[in-house]
């Protein structure tokens, strides 16, 4: 583990306490202190000190993590000196000893990191076994097999965790004595067998290993504390952290705790438990158990455990105090807990307490009763709801029950579940729909021209592009099921077919979709319509409540508007016109204007352009009406709308009545090497100003049109691409000048207000500049990171990957807003824009309006809104609220 | 005009006086009022102060310009009144009056801006006259045909300049008049002619116009003055300041003089004359005269000027007097001085003088003799050379007295002159190379694969592409001629032929660029080989004595290297390592590398690879021995190095032993959208770590090697497109490994550095957590101006002309860097890395760094060195001189 020089100096001036004793009552820590003791630490302190019994124990701390790695990996002798105090503290408190074997001490070496990372890291039980206390627990418990067993289990696990013996060697000597035993449970082997199997497998260490199994309880302890804080650094628990983002020099903690064991009769047993349903939310206790067991097989599987409440009947006694423990832990944290414990010859011990994973549907239940319950504040309730959970409820999803077939998988780019027959083109995907067929439109990648097939399709899979790809915006846009980037499946557009695993599927067969997991299924699948509960109108109106930026949304049709308008978007940050223009109608008169040799020609096909822009206006006027609605002119090259075969040129050509070669030319003309950076947005209108002037004339006349029937229309209109002020000086005119002329031709006006997208890095280091000329900013993120970060979204497939597993970024920043650059630029353009205006209105549109760290950046740096895709206002509206109130120091 | 309200409250605070006198040896003005007055208005009371004969007059300021425009084009009653008071203190001075037929005022009303704007901006002469004031002037003068002669062009000029009138009309009417009179010359007409042509005007003006022509005098003037206030606005004036980047805000002055006539008979002249050489610079009385003419005769070219030393001979008087008067301003302006001169009557008048304009040569000349005479000092003669005049001294030229068949005119890419035989392939420029025979490489544009054809090549023309596409880059580089984007020629490839105006040329056939001009000819035209003087020398020593940046320069070939020593670069600035894999020897292994589908052939092909860059380094190492040569380790996307026909790939699959479908699948997934921002500089070292590697162990071997030979080697490696400090980190670890290993297993140590462009605005934001893992940093300035302002240098051009004509970018963003944007994250960058190492060593390379206002910028932040191509070198560190001085307040 790399540490940083600062890091490191900073803890070596903070560790004064290496050791955190607990037991009887009293505890040295609580559960404050997670950073130190980890969670499983701090939680085991915090339930001595309320008086719940737990095997006493102690918690080396965190910061000694750093010293082992600091030290080559050793245990700081000073921290060991602690330790070995510790134990003796333990052994007097409860009587045994190490190495006793009259009464032998036994205790359970396990990690704990701040945060959860279950599975992670290493756990040894059952330490301080050797040849001699094996054989007094014999005596003690009058369980020679129970003592046998232990003691296998612990060679096992240590020669395998602190000796580093490939831990399958000993299962096989296990599996061969079966056989030879001819018994098939490991519960059918004697005491005897289990003794013997000790002494093979001892035997197997010293060959492998090279090393005599340490017999010294004080060796064995120190080898297991090293290979725990070892395990901070195996690979999978490496690549965890880079997963969830936690950092490497967090380090893990080791808990050191007497031994209790479930498996010593039928008077003992082991279970999980969780304080209330963590799918559902219901406030009931909810778990499950297994009488003579030990932990592992609960977890493992091996046999079937009990619902908990069984526990009543069989260990009534036990039950009832478990329920009271139960009931104050929740009180006590104010939270759902998920508990482990153990009962040993029928004494109730708790062995961890957390707060609980739950469904989104089971948290936004159990925060809206702890509400109603006195138990925790709105506040409260709000930040225990994760936003990104939130889009489970919205999306269909696919029967658990349902037998599953899984052909590949890709990346799970826009959730929900989604079966239909395979099409190949969005033509065929419109013909099925018209048929009233359900179709899975299946590409190689979508492009704008591909629209009208994804809006019909129930749901989208391409085989190339990422997470950020066309298709996973626009489905996520739309709300609709896409699996994005299945590489495992070939597409042979010309024979229509896709082949997987040597299977190969035709248009019209059925497959079905997981978009929250990216899996692609053989055939039908049945799904399950969301159901959004009233608690979920509750928790958004408690949202609401306490958010202050303004949630809007990105809509560019009269159908996302209403979808957006009912998940409580408060107008539309982002209508893009040019997906209008992509419909089939409209294309060729697109085309028409684009390949125009001069102004005339231009303006001729722009005027059969105008009323059916001026009649999308009409639509989404209508639905946002009282709302704002921030229009953008036209964004993209103009090449993205002209064909590229030869064939479809010919087709255009003819339709067009032009010469084929010169249209093949001016389709080359319009190539660009770097069409990101080329000629789009306001450059269009630089050079073509009558492109921008026919949309704003379609728009006010729309506003007119609307106002003068009593329609509330609210207009902001949104100039992209700017990078200076004379460039939105130029625009403000261009559109200023249409908008009067409607006005006074129509003889009614309206307010609107003419603004700027902060898209570019340019933009943003000259805001105060381009404030005088804006009325409003929108950050348009997307674009802003390709360009703060030389970063194509399209190509950056090939090597972010690679970015995010090496830890350079440590999330897609095309998802998760850059905060450190980007962000830089962000709060630099808010303060500029703001020097010029102080009340300017400034917001963001674009992917990471949805995006709850996102969301939460915005706030902080003082923007009025966010706008976001439809489908992810609900998220937006709870990031911000949250945000809201982290803000204020919850 | 539009003036924003700021500048204009500025103004109308500002502006308290509005007319400024001049005569009779007294000034209200002085030639540091520049600002106010115009550059004519400040000269001309200058001269007045110094004594010498100017004819009285008065300047109205550029502060009236704007409120004329703010008061809707009228005259401000207070400055009118300001006026009429300097025609009547005017009158008394000189004893004439405006209307007084007996004793006629006559003036010439002329603009003059702040700068020079030479034919832009209208003049009236002879203003005053009428039809009784022309007969006093007969008779006064004894002159009638000089009378009416004056009145016909006063007429003409009014009528054109303030009513509106087509010049041509008046025009045709003389033309008329003279085939009347069967006579060829203007001079042939009697005064008899003049005056009845005189009535003719006066009828057509009014016919026209629909207005009498004015009789009245302070009506002419008031006409006058409002005329050239608004030929501040005429299109020609705006492009002109557009051009320049000059202001719209400056406005014009306007001068009212007395007039003088050097067309009263043989005893009057006028001349125009520079106090030295304008042309080589020497030390001589320079200009020429007309006897008997006006001002705009020698001007228009109608007579043979003579040598301004036969008025010695023919007004010796007069002559005296001007050469004591010339010597009396360059000594006052302490600099050559542009002078314009009438006498009338024999007595003599200074009309203007300014400082002259002078070619390259001259400049240096003039300045360098100017410190020896002790007019100025070392500083002041720096800021008198324009240090990219610099740039005609270091090519060859065309003979100016050559014959010239202009074929077409595209853009100046790069200057120079070559001649040649055409050839359309850098095979075929390779082939012709070694035969010997100049030849001119002819493509539709140029890519990387053409480099090693421009090598060879006299000079390189492209019918496609701007002032910064590959070609006009490339060839600056490598100071060789180059005419870019030269549309009217049509390159056919298959035929191998190019056309122009119905012409074709073949394989062979000769013709010229001139890359000064643009300009293509048919045939061979003589070439002029640049001298580059002793002055040069002595200039370039003085230039580096107050330098205080570095000037290196951008070299990738040992020739290259050794231009720029010669040129005084002190070291390598930007090695770019991936020229040297175009070589046609290395390609394939190049190829190989790419296309391999996994890290062990990758490794095959680069160990074929490195002995080849280790040559490489060995010769620019030995070049450049004893300053630093930074090694940029490959940067562009991989797709640049393979084929993209089918019959290319078939070609290299057959070489390669690959198939032909799997090769070219290979080669379609190398493509890219934006690959601008995509897979490429250090990207390909995170998922290709084997290709740095290779190339720090060339460079290490290349050292190592030179250093036991006792050759002076200072390494730095350079990683481009770094984003942040953690992929600098794992970059520095790479390089650091390979270049430990090299020195370990050779044995011998050597210093080198590892530092970073910052050529991402996401780099510059967190330049101060990048510095903690670099030892210096150097500005990409290409790629940050295009990240910046998301603009793509490939593809501008199709908007970047309209930007620059209608004002919104001042300059070419790609040749001059934009301070404004661009700048701000420069300096920020060198803040922010500077608060990490105060002694950060950074640089900028570039295009940028070889244009003197970019210099200029770089000084001022504070950079350390600039790095420029070869050509470039000796303006760099004249520029970065005058930056130096500049700055101390000069």
């Amino acid at each position: 583990m790399q540490l940083t020089p600062q890091t490191s100096t900073r803890r070596e001036e903070k560790m004064e306490k290496a050791v955190y004793y607990f037991g009887n009552g009293k505890a040295e820590g609580n559960s404050k202190m997670k950073e130190i003791l980890g969670g499983k630490g701090a939680n085991l302190a915090e339930m001595v000190s309320l008086g719940i019994p737990v095997p006493p124990g102690f918690t080396i701390s965190t910061e000694v993590c750093s010293e082992f790695y600091k030290s080559g990996k050793a245990i700081p002798e000073k921290v060991w000196q602690d330790v070995l105090k510790s134990v003796s503290r333990l052994e007097t408190e409860i009587g045994k000893k190490f190495a006793d074997p009259t009464n032998p001490l036994l205790v359970s070496v396990r990690s704990g990191a701040r945060a959860s990372m279950p599975g992670m890291m290493d756990t040894i039980l059952n330490l301080g076994l050797n040849d001699e206390t094996t054989e007094g627990l014999a005596k003690i418990s009058q369980n020679p097999r129970f003592a046998y067993d232990s003691y296998r289990r612990f060679i096992h696990m240590y020669s395998n965790v602190v000796m580093g013996m490939n831990g399958s060697i000993l299962e096989t000597e296990l599996e061969d004595l079966k056989d030879s035993k001819k018994v098939h449970q490991d519960t059918e082997l004697t005491a005897e067998d289990l003794k013997k199997l000790c002494d093979v497998f001892k035997k197997r260490v010293f060959e492998l290993t090279g090393k005599k199994f340490p017999m010294d309880p004080l060796s064995q302890l120190k080898g297991a504390v090293s290979a725990v804080f070892e395990s901070w650094n195996t690979p999978r628990a490496m690549t965890y952290r880079k997963l969830h983002g936690y950092p490497d020099s967090w380090g893990t903690a080791v808990n050191v705790q007497a031994m209790v064991f479930g498996n010593r009769g039928n008077d003992s047993a082991t279970g999980v438990a969780f304080t209330r349903d963590p799918s559902t939310g219901e406030k009931r206790f909810f778990g499950e158990f297994l009488i003579n067991a030990q932990g592992e097989d609960v977890v493992a599987g091996i046999r079937t455990p009990e619902p908990i409440i069984q526990l009543e009947k069989e260990m009534p006694k036990a039950y009832k105090e478990l329920c009271g423990i139960y009931q104050k832990l929740e009180t006590h944290y104010k939270d759902m807990q998920d508990i482990e414990f153990t009962i040993e010859q029928n004494k109730l011990w708790m062995l961890q307490t957390r707060n609980g994973k739950r469904s989104a549907k089971a948290a936004i239940q159990i925060a809206m009763d702890m509400i109603k319950e006195g138990l925790i504040s709105e506040k409260e309730a709000l930040l225990r709801v994760d936003p990104l959970q939130l889009d489970q409820l919205l999306h269909p999803t696919l029967d658990p029950k349902a037998k599953k077939n899984v052909l590949a998988k890709g990346l799970p780019a826009s959730p929900g579940a989604a079966t239909g027959q395979i099409v190949f083109t969005p033509e065929d995907a419109e013909k099925f729909s018209e048929l009233g067929k359900k179709c899975i439109l299946v590409r190689i990648e979508t492009s704008p021209e591909d629209i009208h097939g994804m809006v019909v399709a129930q749901g989208i899979l391409t085989t190339r592009g990422g997470m950020t790809s066309h298709a996973a915006v626009v489905a996520r846009g739309m709300g609709k099921c896409c699996v994005a980037g299945c590489g495992e499946i070939d597409v042979n557009y010309n024979a229509q077919t896709m082949s997987v695993k040597g299977k190969t599927f035709k248009k019209g067969d059925v497959i079905t979709l997981d978009g929250s997991t990216g899996e692609v299924f053989e055939g039908e699948i049945k799904t399950i319509e969301p159901e959004i509960g009233a608690q979920f109108g509750e928790l958004m109106k408690l949202s609401d409540k306490y958010r202050k930026l303004g949630i809007l949304t990105n809509a560019d049709t009269p159908k996302d508007a209403k979808t957006a308008r009912e998940f409580g978007a408060e107008g539309i940050g982002l209508c893009r016109t040019e997906h209008m223009f992509f419909d089939a109608q409209r294309i060729d008169a697109v085309r028409e204007m684009i390949v125009a040799d001069n102004r005339e020609d231009r303006e001729k096909a722009l005027t059969k352009l105008l009323p059916m822009q001026k009649g999308d206006f009409l639509e989404i006027f209508k639905q946002m009406q009282g709302y704002p609605v921030t229009i953008r002119l036209l964004d993209p090259p103009l090449h993205e709308f002209v064909p590229q075969t030869d064939e479809e040129i010919k087709h255009l050509s003819e339709k067009l009545d032009l010469d084929f070669n010169k249209l093949k030319s001016k389709v080359k003309s319009l190539h660009e090497f770097n069409p990101m950076l080329g000629h789009r947005g306001c450059r269009l209108a630089v050079t073509y100003p009558e492109i921008y002037a026919m949309q704003a004339r379609a728009i006010a006349e729309a506003a007119a049109e609307l106002k003068s029937q009593g329609v509330k229309v609210i207009v902001d209109i949104m100039i992209p691409l700017i990078n200076t002020e004379k460039e939105l000086a130029l625009m403000r005119q261009l559109v200023e000048k249409e908008v009067l002329a409607t006005q006074s031709r129509l003889n009614i006006k309206f307010d609107y207000t003419i603004g700027t997208m902060i898209e570019l890095p340019g933009a943003a280091l000259v805001a105060d500049d381009i404030a005088k000329q804006a009325d409003f900013f929108s950050f348009g993120t997307n674009d802003l990171t390709q360009t703060t970060l030389g970063l194509s979204r399209d190509d950056s497939g090939k090597f972010l990957p690679t970015y995010v597993e090496k830890g350079l970024f440590s999330a897609d920043p095309f998802v998760s807003v850059d905060q450190k650059a980007v962000g830089k630029l962000i709060k630099l353009a808010v303060d500029l824009g703001r020097k010029t205006k102080s009340n300017l209105k400034i917001g963001v549109c674009g992917e990471h309006g949805g995006d709850p760290a996102s969301v939460e950046f915005f706030h902080r740096v003082g923007l009025s809104y966010v706008s976001c895709s439809p489908y992810r206002v609900p998220i937006a509206r709870l990031a911000a609220a949250r945000a809201a109130i982290k803000e204020e120091g919850h």
